[in-house]
Formats: structure tokens, sequence, C-alpha cells
């Protein structure tokens, strides 16, 4: 199912850039692993606390370990006043990946890493907070709300849902961002933990190489893609109208956004999982046209062109149902994914050598410079 | 000379990961080229806008294409109102990286690069910002100072100087501004380049992509060496003790901040051009010290480790000569730079596919997983 794909030719694709402990993709019998533990497991019977304590610090978490976890990820939730008041100056139509990149990078100049000692609150206070630097954005710039960043929540999820709509979120809405966040923690070298590595690299903060990374996911080919297959998804009428609409699509040669994957070959393990919560969602919210659409889609593009859903595609109705703005879609990435990037940067650190590629090059031959009066 | 050494091993050196028709670096015959170029004769002959022209638009500009461009970046030196204020918000200990950093973020929320025809005027817009951004904040933070970000200056070099020291720069200083930033304007895939690359490779915006180099060349591995060689060289009180101090580094396993090159074996051909200049400040300001510490510590390098100077190692004797702080070197660094990581920005976009690689796992085996009240 889950096997890797025979490689070559750009992008670096099968090309070894280094060692990690933390993840396999597509290995033989095994889809998709958080240090030895399929994610299905994981997001079957874990938080997304136990994922990040897990990646960040080695082990799952015993009970008193997981309780010491969550009272710390509580205590870093709040934003420092000059960083709400940076994110009060970013208008309603920017791209919320930009605020998210833009708060991280501020937060490194409040709070700098002064040493590698301290990376592992720094990845943990970055945890506690992306869910308030996103949510005191949103609700400032969309309704004029200056929010109260804490939360009575547990959890990550809860949390960033309690910001996110004022109230109490249900307990069906806690578990499925707590399986959403654990599907979306951690990809081995996909393109922005990469980012995050080569910047690792140089030596340089942490704040830095989480920054880089955020600019990575926020690209359509990587993270950007559950919010493109939203905007699809939204455009058609009916199951029929997408069975039409994707033919065209592909008729047309266009990407179909949340479809494919650089590793995988046959299917992406993750897409099982978020499909079976979105239909939960689908039918506690008696939706009757998302769902279906999705599915025809999803049955399109495996009829004609053998490409698969990958994580990706059902969170974008998945997240839907719970009431998310499509522009949080990939910020809500962000939230998870910082786990898996800020590990990789411990392994980067703990084992470096600059990334330093060469190229290939096919630019003109060397030329004798002219000055500019003689051109 | 600047033959490129045999590479193997980890950070991928060695490793052919795109194509690039900017740059050849360390290639028989030819120690660094810009499209073609030598460096030495661009430094000798050009300013920086000439350097910045044939990397964005491809050759270089006709005197009338010159005048156009250089008033074209005049007109956009000046900084939004909310960046002035995030800038303002933003401590005075803090790492002058971590500002450039943010200030590349928040104007990408501000003037959002919308469809990559933008390009070219984004890649314009953060030339003609970055002195107003570096400038601003510090003036602000360590003066007390609301500066106005326009001057008289034509150049970028001048304008920097300008904003920095509210004062004409002389010719001599401004001649060496436009060889430095000639100097750092291009370097192939070096770590912050690649850093862009991988970004842009998921159709990330470019203010993404350079937010991220940013982030990258920050390293002291990287961007960072010439600060650092700045601070070990005024450690020293003679070119004796300098000689002395150098050997107990090297005795203790030191690095050595501004020597040695992940691609140049023998000798990095900027070098020889930086420390002329920064030899003819020395003796403008009637220098014993600095430049002599320099000498010897460089001398010690060789005759040691066969290391030899790279381009930052001079470049901090010359900058501090000029009057210009130590937290300022690395922005210098992104000022010049940024010209470089939008080009291969262009580049990435248009032959792309996505970079991402694989990883060697040397991670536990699968294992099954414990819920947390049985661990
Ligand atoms: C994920 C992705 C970037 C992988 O890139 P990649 O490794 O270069 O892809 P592949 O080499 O497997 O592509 C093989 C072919 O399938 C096509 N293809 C891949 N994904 C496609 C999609 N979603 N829609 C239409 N065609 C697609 C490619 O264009 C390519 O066609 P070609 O050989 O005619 O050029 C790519 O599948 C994609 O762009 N998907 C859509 C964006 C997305 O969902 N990203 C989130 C990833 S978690
Ligand atoms: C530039 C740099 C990162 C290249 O890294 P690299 O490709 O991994 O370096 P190399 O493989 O050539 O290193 C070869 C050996 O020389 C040593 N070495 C390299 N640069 C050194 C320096 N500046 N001081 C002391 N030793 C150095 C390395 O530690 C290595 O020793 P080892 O074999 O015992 O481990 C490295 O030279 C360095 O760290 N320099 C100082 C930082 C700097 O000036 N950076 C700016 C670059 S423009």
């Amino acid at each position: 199912m889950a096997e890797a794909k025979v490689l070559s030719g750009a992008g670096l694709r099968g090309q070894v850039a280094g060692q990690t402990e933390l993840c396999t993709v597509g290995k033989t019998g095994a889809g998709l692993t958080y240090r030895g533990y399929d994610v299905r497991e994981l997001a079957a019977g874990a938080i997304f606390e136990e994922v990040a304590y897990l990646l960040l610090y080695g082990e799952l978490p015993t009970q008193a370990q997981l309780d010491g976890y969550l009272q710390k990820l509580q205590g870093m939730r709040d934003l420092p006043v000059a960083l709400k008041e940076v994110l009060e100056r970013i208008p309603k139509d920017a791209h919320p990946m930009d605020v998210m990149r833009t708060g991280a990078s501020v937060l490194g100049n409040l709070e700098p890493e002064t040493s590698f000692e301290q990376q592992r609150d720094k990845a943990d206070r970055l945890l506690g907070a992306f869910p308030a630097i996103m949510t005191y954005w949103y609700r400032f710039s969309h309704q004029g709300q200056r929010i109260e960043c804490n939360s009575d929540e547990a959890t990550i999820g809860g949390h960033f849902l309690s910001l996110l709509h004022g109230k109490k979120p249900s307990e069906l809405h806690v578990k499925v961002m707590n399986v959403s966040l654990i599907l979306y923690a951690e990809h081995e070298f996909n393109a922005s933990t990469f980012t995050a590595r080569v910047c690792a690299s140089t030596l340089s903060d942490i704040f830095s190489c989480v920054t880089a990374a955020i600019g990575s996911l926020r690209g359509p080919l990587h993270g950007g893609a559950n919010e493109a297959a939203m905007e699809m998804i939204q455009r058609f009428t009916s199951a029929e109208d997408a069975t039409a609409g994707t033919l065209a699509m592909l008729e047309r040669k266009d990407k179909i956004m949340g479809f494919g994957h650089a590793i995988y070959k046959e299917s992406d393990p993750r897409n099982g999982v978020i499909k079976g919560w979105s239909k939960t969602l689908a039918d506690e919210v008696g939706d009757t046209l998302l769902f279906p659409v999705s599915e025809a889609i999803d049955r399109v593009m495996w009829e004609q062109k053998k490409l698969f859903p990958n994580a990706d595609f059902y969170h974008a109705s998945a997240y839907h149902f719970m009431g998310i703005p499509t522009a949080l879609f990939t910020p809500i990435f962000v939230c998870s994914r910082v786990s898996g990037w800020t590990a990789h940067v411990f392994e980067q650190r703990a084992n470096n050598r600059i990334i330093r590629p060469s190229a290939e090059y096919t630019g003109v031959e060397q030329r004798a410079f002219v000055p500019v009066q003689q051109r």
C-alpha cells in the first residue's frame, strides 16, 4: 500500500540528504511511523501533546510526564504585548501564513534563543503560542476583538477551537483536532522540514528555522494544498457537477490540490483516518454536499489518473464542518508541524555539517566586463 | 587557485541539487563569476545596482537602463508606517538579523506578492527597502531617533551610509560599500540561497523565500561569520597577541570565524579585493591595530592549517573603519545577497519541481502503541 515510489530526477527526489530517527515515510509494511509508532495507532489512542512529547523528548510520556507537559504548555499560551501590537497592524486581507511567519519571527526578537540549551523550551513555547498568534490576529482583524489568549482547555486542539469560537468546543471537535494535529505532526524530509534543517545547519537560532519552515509550508504544492482543496470543493454544486468539473480540470491539465504525493505511491496512510472523521462530522452537521463532492473528486482522480488523496484533501471538509475559516487551515498545520520541525532542528544540531549542495551551471561562458559607458 | 575541492559526505556536499545560470563558484580558471563576469572585474568597474540588474534582468544595463533602474530603486526606499511601528517595538538588544527577518516578513503582509508576475518589482522593493529597515530600527532603538528613510544618495551603498550616519558619506566609503555589496551579491547554492530555492519550490511567495534565507544567513557558519570575526579581532591588543591567541584557539580546536570554505580549496577570490580596500581604509583612519591583527591571524591560519580567509574576514575591519557598528555587518550582507536570492527564486520558479529529498532512517524498529494508562 504505502510503499515508496522509485524516485529519480529533479527536486533531490530519492537522494539522501541526512539521517533521522524521527520518522519513516512509505517504508514497506509501514505507512508512516513516528519514532516507530504507526501514525494511525497514535491518532486513535493518543492526544497531540503525547505525540509532540514523543518527537521532542524521545519517548511517549508516562501519565505524570504528560500531566506536567500539558501544564507547561498551558503556561506558554499568552503572547507578549509587543507581539499583540504587531498582530494588530497586519491587515485583514493578509495571507494567514504571512501572519504565522511574522508571529514566529517577532517572538524570536522578544524571547530569543540565546543558547542551544534552551531549544526544548523554545520549541514548547512555539507550540503553546501559535494558536493565540493565529486567532488573536484573526479575531482582531475580522471581528475587531482583542481576545484573551488563555483558555481552560487542556489540549492545544481544544484551546485553538476555544480561542477561535469564543466558547467551549464539543468533545467530538476536540477529538478531531487532536487527530488532525497528530496526522500533521511529522513527515520526514518534506520541503518545510528540509528548509528548517538547512537553516539549522548554519547554526542559526530555532525561531529562524521555524520562520523559514512556515515560508515553505505556505506554498500551494505543500501545506497550502488544504486551503486550495477547500476552494475547489466549494465551487461544485453537486457530486455530478464535481465529477464533470474534475474531468474538465484534468482535461486542462490543472493540478488538483490535495492529490498525489512525492513519496507515497498508492495511498497516503493519513487519508483514511481523516476521511473517517470528516464523514463523522458530515453526519453531525447533516451535510449532503461537501462530503459527496469530495468523494466524487476522489473517485475521478483515482479512475483517471491513479492519483489518491493525500493528508490535505479530507482535512478541508473536516475543518469546514467544525466552523474553521478556510484561511486558518494551513496555520493549523503550523501549530502541529512545529513539533516535527523543531525535533529535526535538534537532530541537525546534534550531528551537523552545513548543508551546501552544488549546482549544475547552465549559463553563458566567461566573458570580459565592459564598463557602462561602452555598453 | 580557486579550484573546487573534491567533495563528499554530509551536508549534500558535491551533490547537484539543481541548475543555475547565475554563478560559478570555484570553476577551474574562474574564481567566481556572475553570469559569466569575473566578480573582481565587476567590483573594480561597476556599481552594485549594475550587478543587481545583471542578476535580476539577465544582462548588464546600458547607461539609460541603469539610470532608470537607479531611479526605480530610489522610489522604493521608504517604509510603510505599519512597518516602522513594528520596528519600533523590537528591543535594542534584539539580534539585528532577527530584525531583518521580521522586516522582510512584515513587508510581505503589507505589500504581498499576489502573482509571480510581480516578482521583479518585489525583488527591487526589497533591495530598496532593506537599508531603511535596518537603520530605522537601529537608530530608533539605539539613539531614540525616528529617521527619514529617504536620502539624496544615488546608490544603495551610499544611501545606507547616509541613513546610518545622518550625513553625506565620502566618495571612498561609497566606493567600498559598492565593492562590498558586489562581492556579497551571489554565491550559487550556499545555504541561504538553497533555503530560498527550497522555499520557492513549494511555489510560496518571494517574501517567504527571502525571510527564510535571512534565517539561514544569520547562522555563524554562514553570514554570521563577519560579525564573529570582528569580535575576535577586537579581543587582541597587538599582532603578537593575535598570533599567540590564534595558536591557542587552534590548540583548543575552536573554529576561527572568517576562515575556510565549503567549496574553495586554496583561496576565496573575494578576499583579495576586500583585503585591499580594508588596507586603504586602515591607512585613511591611521589604524595601527586592527589591520595588523587581522594579518597576523591570517598568517597563523595559513601556516598552521592551510586555511585561508573567506569573504567575511577582511570585511570585518573594512566595515569597522567606516564606522559601521558590528551588529549591522550581517544585515548589510542581506542588503546585497537579496539580489542573488531573488534571482534564484526566479530560476526555481521557471523550472520547478518541489525539493523533497529523502532521509536515512536510523531510529527504532516499528513498535506497538501503548495507551498512556498502561505506560
Ligand atoms: C505532492 C506533489 C507536489 C508531488 O510532486 P512530485 O513528486 O513532483 O509528483 P510526481 O512526480 O509524482 O508527479 C507525477 C505526475 O503526476 C502529476 N500529478 C501529480 N500530482 C497531481 C495532481 N494533484 N493533480 C494533477 N496531476 C498531478 C504530475 O504533474 C506528474 O505529471 P507529468 O509526469 O505529466 O509531469 C504533487 O503531487 C502535487 O503537486 N500535488 C498537489 C498539491 C498537494 O496536494 N500538495 C500537498 C502534498 S501533502
Ligand atoms: C565555511 C565552513 C562552514 C565550511 O564547512 P565544511 O565544508 O564543512 O568545511 P571542511 O569540510 O572544509 O572542513 C575541513 C576541516 O577544517 C576544519 N575547519 C574548517 N574551517 C575552519 C575554521 N574556520 N577554523 C578552524 N577549523 C576549520 C574543519 O573543522 C574540518 O576539520 P576536521 O576535518 O578535523 O573536522 C567552515 O570552513 C567554517 O565553519 N568556517 C568558519 C565560519 C565561516 O567563516 N563561515 C563563512 C563562510 S563564507
